[in-house]
């Protein structure tokens, strides 16, 4: 088991830590604002812990649980501190309408993001493709991955197995444009054919 | 049943046509060389006819099954003659090496395509997320569909229902831009994490 570090403390971030803290794992907090980090270390328990925003976090897997219009100044915000990391982007970059993505032609909001970690960070998209609410029910579900780092990739599909989810590789980080465009194909099935915001993705091999 | 035009005889349109024959419907099969779809007709036997390329399709619904680099010469070569019909669109445009999608930023395949029909045709994209022989082999597969027309949306679940597909809007013609990255994504899924090509993109509700 690890220390899994998350910057955040909103909806999917606790959502996640949950899955997390459920795995075995010590969940650090850190968030901007000290008490709603403090407040979701406490509701998490199990030797969960806080740190300090901004600083190096304890973690070698940072799971970025910010919006997305938020991740670019998280990320300036801790700059050289998050060197060496295994950074976990989960954003879905959709308008604040939920009609599009506001990502520039040929990029995503994981390769955004990228631009402003330090050259030794490695990204990888994941958790962007599962509803909150979904995740925290529990159960086995497919969590579609995105990185170049081989190395970053592997860590963090491990993770996820010890998680209890099935990672699946889906090719390099240009790639997370199409998991970012299946996150917003989820919104539109949520609000047209589903009807439910109920589901799940997953592949049936074979 | 209904009689169903295919314009295409490639492996796609094999796959589709065969399971609308097995459905009942009867399929005319229209392309640009007659040997090749008298070929598939007789392939498919019951009562699978064959039309004349850029005449008026017998069948109300069209499914335009060439790759999307011929797909705008296609709809160019039938013009007027696709006047009322509904257009399903299969096309995934994917740069020759997979790495990539060729449209316009903020548009798909299906839009573009849709420019070049006349006003009282309808485009409905369908198809894309299931590949060939995965559809062939039958079952019932997921089937995500996005149009802006209702009625032909409408008309189109209809038809996948009676070919024991589970119809799933996910919204108007621009969500078509993420039905196409799905069809990107699963090539990605199938070249790196699931290692096959044998698999099926599905939504587990509740």
């Amino acid at each position: 088991m690890s220390i899994i570090s998350i910057i955040g403390s909103g909806t999917m971030a606790t959502a996640i830590a949950g899955r997390v803290a459920k795995a075995g794992h010590t969940v650090e907090v850190v968030g901007r604002d000290p008490a709603k980090a403090r407040a979701l270390a406490d509701q998490l328990g199990a030797g969960a812990t806080t740190g300090t925003y901004g600083a190096a976090p304890a973690g070698d897997i940072v799971i970025l649980a910010v919006p997305y219009s938020g991740a670019a100044a998280a990320v300036a915000d801790f700059g050289k501190a998050l060197d060496g990391k295994v950074i976990v982007d989960i954003a879905n970059p959709v308008a604040p309408d939920l009609s599009g993505l506001v990502t520039p032609h040929g990029s995503s909001g994981a390769q955004e993001t990228a631009k402003g970690l330090p050259a030794g960070a490695h990204v990888v998209k994941a958790f962007n493709t599962i509803f909150g609410h979904v995740l925290a029910k529990g159960g086995r579900l497919d969590a579609f991955i995105a990185a170049d780092d081989a190395e970053a990739k592997a860590r963090v599909s491990t993770f996820l197995e010890s998680l209890g989810l099935r990672p699946l590789d889906v090719g390099g980080l240009h790639m997370a444009q199409t998991l970012e465009a299946l996150g917003l194909m989820m919104i539109g099935l949520a609000k047209n054919g589903a009807g439910t915001w109920d589901f799940a993705m997953n592949v049936d091999i074979g």
